[in-house]
Order: C-alpha cells, then sequence, then structure tokens
C-alpha cells in the first residue's frame, strides 16, 4: 500500500484544498458560495484557538483527501472536545488508508491538546464511510435533531 | 396550562442549578465530579463568546427546567452553529410545554446572534424526548460516532 | 378480557370523537384548531370516496378508541390502496385488544372494498404501539422525508 | 451542467415513460403486469383530481426521469396533502439534478395546489436517493407498517 502523508493545511495548499472540499460538498449534494470557500479558507490558515483547523493528506506527493476538526467547550468535560466536522477522502483511494491516516492524526492532535474525546457525524445509510469509523471508534446511540432558523 | 417562565440563568441560580443538572446527568446514568460542577458554573457565568450559557426554566416561580447551548464556528457558514448540549425538564412537568419553551428560548437567542441552525443529539429511542423534537425541529440522517482518547 | 366493539363512526360520536382524537394528537405534542375538527368530522361524515372514514371502538359501551383510513390510488395496484392515518387507543386500555381490534376492522372493511393492501406510519421509536404492528402486520424497510411549502 | 427540463406527461410519452417506469420497477426487484402498465397509463392521463398525475424529465430532449404524484386528504390539514409515490433518474444520469428537478417541479405543483407538504416514501437503506432528500426535505421519524390482505 502506498504510503498517506497526512500534514496540517498550509497557505500554499489553497488550490488543492478547494477542489477537495468542492469534492466533498457535491457528495452532499452542496454547493457553496465562492464568500464561504474564502472565508472558511481564511479561518483555518488563522491558527486562532476558537476556529477549525485542517490537514491534508497526501499519496504519492499528491493531495487525496483533507479533515477540518475544531475544539470547542463540553459541559460535561474539564477539556475540550474535537469535533471532526469533514473528512473527505478522494473515491480513488478509497480503501487505501487514507481517511484512516486523517483520523489517526485528528486523534494525535486531540490528545496533545489534551482533548479527552473525538466525535464526529455521519448519514447513518453511508456504508463506505461507516465500516471504517466502526473499526476506529464507537458508534454512540444518539442523533441529530436541527432546527434551521 | 400553567405559565413556564424561560430566562437567563443567573448567580443566585446556582444550587438550583446543581440539582437540576445532576437530575439530568442521572437520567443518562452519569456522576460528575464536584470539579466539573464548579468549572462549568463558572463558565456559564462567565459571559465568554467560547463558553456555553444556559437558560432556566420556571413554573409558579419555581425552577424546573435547563438548557446549556453554545455558539461554534461551521465550516460551512458564515455565522455561527447553535449547539444545544443539555436539554433537562423535570419528570413531573413534562408535557407541560417546559421542554418546548426552553428550546424556544434558544432559538430566539440564536437568532438574535445572527446564527442559521441550532442543533443536538439525543439517543435514538429516546421517545418522549423525539416526540417532541419532532414537533419542533427534524431529524437528520445524522448518527455520532465517537472515539475516547 | 372486556369485549371491544368495533363500529363505524356516527353522528352522535361526535363529543366522544372530539375527545378521543385530542388526546391522540396530545400524544403527537399536536394542538389542531377548531376549525380542523369541524372540518374533519363534516369529511368523515360524508361517506364519499375520496374522504376518510372512521371506526369507533367500544368496550362496555364506552368509546375507547378510534381509527380513520383513506382509500387512496396506486399507480402500483389496480384496486386502492388503504391507509390507515389515525389509530388511538386510550392508556388506560392498552394491552386490552383495542387497537388490534381497530386495525382488524379496517382490514376487513378493506377487503370488502377489494384493497389488496393496507399500511400505516409509526415513529420508529414508538415501543409500545410497534409491538403490537409487529403481530399483525410487517415492518417495511421505507421510511418517510417532508417538506413543509 | 446541462440543463433538466421537466414537464407533465403527455399521450405521447406512453413508450419513454414504460420505458423509464419499467427501469424504476426493476430497481425495486418488481416487475408488474402489462394490464397495469395500462392502467395506470390510463389514469395518469385522464387528469381527474382523486388520480395520479406525473412529471417528466428530459436532458438534451431525451426522456431520463419521471415522478408519479397524489393529492389526497388529510385529518390533520385543511389542504390536500401531496404523496409522491414514485421518482426515477435513469442511473447515468444521477448527480445531475434531475431527481432535484422532478421533486422541485412536484413542489410547485403542491404548491399551486395550496398542499401544504409534499411527502414520500424511501427505503431507509438507500444511500444515493436520501443523500438527494437529506438536501431538498427532511427526514421523519416515521417508518411504515404494511398489511397485504
Amino acid at each position: 500500500m502506498t504510503e498517506v502523508i497526512v500534514r496540517p493545511l498550509q497557505e500554499a495548499d489553497e488550490q488543492e484544498w478547494r477542489r477537495l472540499w468542492k469534492d466533498y460538498l457535491a457528495f452532499y449534494e452542496t454547493e457553496l458560495p465562492e464568500s464561504i470557500y474564502t472565508l472558511t479558507w481564511a479561518r483555518l490558515m488563522s491558527g486562532l484557538p476558537h476556529e477549525y483547523a485542517g490537514f491534508l493528506a497526501l499519496r504519492s506527493g499528491q493531495p487525496v483527501g483533507l479533515a477540518h476538526y475544531l475544539f470547542h467547550r463540553s459541559c460535561w468535560l474539564e477539556t475540550n472536545a474535537c469535533y471532526l466536522q469533514d473528512l473527505y477522502a478522494m473515491p480513488e483511494v478509497r480503501g487505501g488508508g487514507v481517511g484512516r491516516a486523517l483520523i489517526e492524526a485528528v486523534y494525535r492532535r486531540a490528545a496533545e491538546e489534551g482533548a479527552q474525546e473525538v466525535y464526529w457525524q455521519t448519514q447513518e445509510f453511508n456504508a463506505t464511510a461507516r465500516r471504517l469509523y466502526d473499526r476506529v471508534a464507537s458508534q454512540t446511540s444518539f442523533i441529530i435533531y436541527q432546527k434551521n432558523l
């Protein structure tokens, strides 16, 4: 299996990040305006503690995946929780350890911050993703309700 | 139906808040150390933008429910998302509009902040809660995976 | 077990029907305006083929449950499908065969009309109801999506 | 993205409709007798208020998808509900907006009729469909029970 390298997103990654994130959003039948790409990229690059940070996965030097994660408070914990909002591996590299490598990079980063838990959401019917998630984490009994204001 | 009043948590509410939150945690078969009560209360009272804030529900002047909510970034949105972590109504007042009043207070607060969405988690088998949630919000297809570090 | 009688709703049942249907709606955290009660009752009494019809269940002569059902077209079938929209048994009589008697009355009525199937919706977490439904019908793999216009 | 045109089914569409509907039914491992094709087509063409009506989706002038919808009574609503029974987009055009265009055409038609809701069923494990449905509508907590008479 070709080695997967995961490293923090850097300024020079913007074009590749845009391509990957766009593909990820298309998977969710979503298109976002240019203004969100610009804003989210600026936030990812800010290094501020309440902003998302990101990882890029590379195989043979090519960007093939990304992860966005956020540290935020929990009323139940002394330390922050780590929320993994976006995780993407290109379809061509699925099964090659890219998703797992990204998740494990987030685990390491969260542990460095003293976080005790990393969590994320996935659609219940996303069988491909869940085959991986069941290996690296545990399903909880929780589902999400949402209200759009 | 007796009127339900919802207002922000105040310093003087600490003992009632502790009682309600303890009951809520007991519902989840959870006990937390004294240090977490102290810390979470201090954070709730801090008024800082990255900390949880809370509401208290009163009926006939008696505290009967609480809600803890947090604003945090989303990569998909310009404005913050609002996460409702804890929602509790005493069993004696269930069906009397306390849960709904707390949720609607969070909606109003989130709208004031310019947030476009409020979301929360619930256990898929929590029938009592979900009968209410199905009325005031929409179930999504998302489930939660978690890794304890 | 006290015998359960199921018969079609009649004009004289209006007050009892209102009481039962109100309780049923409360179970779904729903209140409907007076105008809907009036309109739905008129439609139930109309006897027209595209309107709902209803059954009342009685125990010891007292109304204890109701069912509303509709025949409608299906593209897959020559004959109409029968949709059971509302089914209610008072909590005091649960486990006493009221729900089953109402469902079986709808089955008989549907068979008389030449319908090949009767179906209904229930919340996935409604354990009490599903214990009965698993006895008298089959869960399908279908879930409901909805858009409020 | 190639433009998608959605228009009501017309008499001249019969052969294309048969082809598309047959493919759709094959997706559900279903074959229906010739008599049902004849009957359902006649009903779709009847223009009667209690019959299904249909839309055809075209891309570059070629029929690539269809939708069948029905207005029927609801005990909970003054106006009719709109039930979308069948929705099909050819596999070759998936991800190209055909399903969404058909759903949105039904929304517009339902709104013209004064309907307040459009709903449909899908198998819980139909991941491809649900990724779209999660964008254009909301999953409810309802599942379907059925009895074949």
